[in-house]
């Protein structure tokens, strides 16, 4: 399928939480229906799509009916099985493509595949084992960070070195999943650039976010993010870099130091990414709509930014604070639906229009 | 009910065309869950919403579940049957109330209504029959229109009179509708304002838009709309006179004639309307999210607009365009999935940025 899809066509989302539930109301404004694939019940996204098909990425035959369902299949996480992907491929096209989810399911193949590309990264080390990580130590120097190369988020999956002593407790940490070792980045600040690559090849990149962590979990995301005019450009330049690399199609997050060395790349996401989140108050196209644009074949929207944003997320019991926030105008809420408010658990976000 | 509703609970929407298509996405926003109400298949509202009950007006065991798992009903389109109201009112609030309803589903106590109000509105004079139309003719002079008290949207149940011959084809076409006979009145533009009241009295307006109609169906609305101060203010307060009067929640639309002598109420809407789609780029908070607040006893958005919009409805085979405006950066495309384009049927709207 190389033609736009028309309206009334049909969008399939492996993913059910809120990234899919946003998805979901983008294709919606452009005439699709979704449909959703996700094992666990109930899913945030179920609530706006047309479909859903609750059943384990291991479902052959679900896989199957939802694939000849739908005219494409995109995803909301990068850790979808080789197997499911096996078998929506002869059906559908995904998008986006394969190439984009070998690399960034292996945080090793992902800083080789960068550092290809002549980009920076934080220094790093392939960690199989013990005998590895001691060989590794003294190359990259403590305080480092062990983490696993497959299935990390938010901060799970990883652990801190500050002394050689810290090693062997970090790598039971791993338990035996294969790791690598990063050095610390001696970085000011981190920002993030949502970009986005066209059927055809067109790139377009939102504005730089800054981002601030908590707990390990995002928490802001500011625009305009602090950043020099060459910055700005340098960061642009590297997301089409990648982007026409992996001959992508859709919307990629690319999280970023910013050092006086340069631009470092930290991670990248194949797909929406929660430091995007103010462009559904700051821009005509926002991330999501971006992203089904793009899968559907259609025209990209330009990125431009119209406000000033501040974006934080809601996390576990910050549902408390929704009826005070409901009550600031220049406040928009985006709730995800999720029944139970766990500590550490993004319940939804906001994104205050700040000018 | 009084007390706010909480993130996750159900609303109800009786109707499933564009309009609760898009209040069911606001309600996603803030964490609740909608369920249609719709007799016919695949209604739009249904592509985002989490329950969907395909059954008619008039079937009591389809609206006691329905009534039954809701939090609080309301509704797309004010020609509800009143048996449908009785059916739902002493399981769950029906909001906004009956007496809206009562009110705008007939346009002669309407009428009566805005007059009661000290507002002005077109002449008008009751027409059950042809002698009451040869009695009226004379004190509304021609040209008249004449319209059935009911059920009317989009031009329909409507035929002019351009001098006292037309009269016996026009009554013909009520098909033995009660009508009302309206003057003509000499205005310059029309323009609507977009209000709302929320649970607890607070009153919100957007600013008026300008609307321009074509073959009875409205075209385009702009924003900021041809207003004097005076005449904005004027606007605002007959709003608010009217929502008061009706001790109204909800979103409300009201239609206004621009004439030298004022202010002339056209109709009002008891509902989100066609003419406020231009908020869902213009402002923090758009009329669904505004209506969806209000009904959930949220604060109210304070409506204000941080864009120059024009929204131009897409009709018919105006979706033949949706190609060439998907290039247009400054162009939201909002579509509404339905299926066959037919000529008249309003297929989506776009909300061009203009400044």
């Amino acid at each position: 399928m190389t033609e736009p899809l028309a309206p009334g066509a049909t969008i399939g989302i492996l993913g059910g939480g809120q990234l899919g539930r946003m998805l979901s109301v983008a294709a919606s404004r452009l005439g699709f229906r979704t449909h959703i694939y996700e094992p666990g019940a109930l899913p945030p996204a179920g609530d706006v799509a047309h479909l859903v098909t609750t059943a384990p990425y291991e479902d052959s035959d679900a896989l199957f009916a939802f694939a000849t369902n739908v005219d494409v299949v995109t995803y909301e996480f990068e850790n979808i099985p080789t197997l499911t992907l096996d078998a929506l491929e002869d059906h559908t096209p995904i998008r986006p493509g394969r190439e984009a989810l070998r690399v960034s399911q292996d945080r090793l193949v992902e800083k080789e595949f960068l550092q290809g590309l002549g980009l920076q990264t934080a220094p790093f080390a392939d960690v199989p084992d013990m005998a590895a990580l001691a060989t590794a130590l003294p190359q990259i120097d403590t305080p480092g960070i062990l983490k696993t190369r497959r299935f990390g988020y938010d901060g799970k999956g990883q652990a801190r070195i500050m002394e050689v002593g810290d090693a062997e407790a970090a790598l039971a940490e791993m338990q035996g999943a294969p790791a690598i070792l990063e050095g610390f980045v001696d970085f000011s600040h981190e920002v993030s650039v949502i970009a986005a690559r066209g059927l055809d090849g067109a790139v377009a990149c939102f504005d730089p976010g800054e981002n601030v962590h908590k707990d390990g979990i995002l928490h802001t995301t500011t625009v305009p993010a602090r950043l020099s005019a060459g910055q700005r450009t340098d960061a642009v330049l590297l997301a089409a870099n990648i982007l026409n690399a992996l001959d992508y199609v859709g919307v990629l997050g690319v999280e970023l130091f910013v050092t006086p060395q340069g631009l470092i790349v930290n991670e990248i996401a194949p797909r929406v990414h929660n430091s995007g989140h103010w462009t559904q108050n700051g821009c005509v196209v926002d991330q999501f709509e971006q992203h089904i644009r793009a899968i559907a074949g259609w025209p990209l929207g330009d990125g431009k930014r119209h406000a000033d944003v501040v974006m934080e997320n809601l996390i576990g019991d910050d549902m408390d604070r929704v009826p005070d926030l409901a009550k600031d105008p220049a406040t928009a809420l985006h709730l995800y639906g999720k029944a139970e408010a766990r500590a550490g658990r993004k319940m939804g976000h906001v994104n205050r229009i700040v000018g």
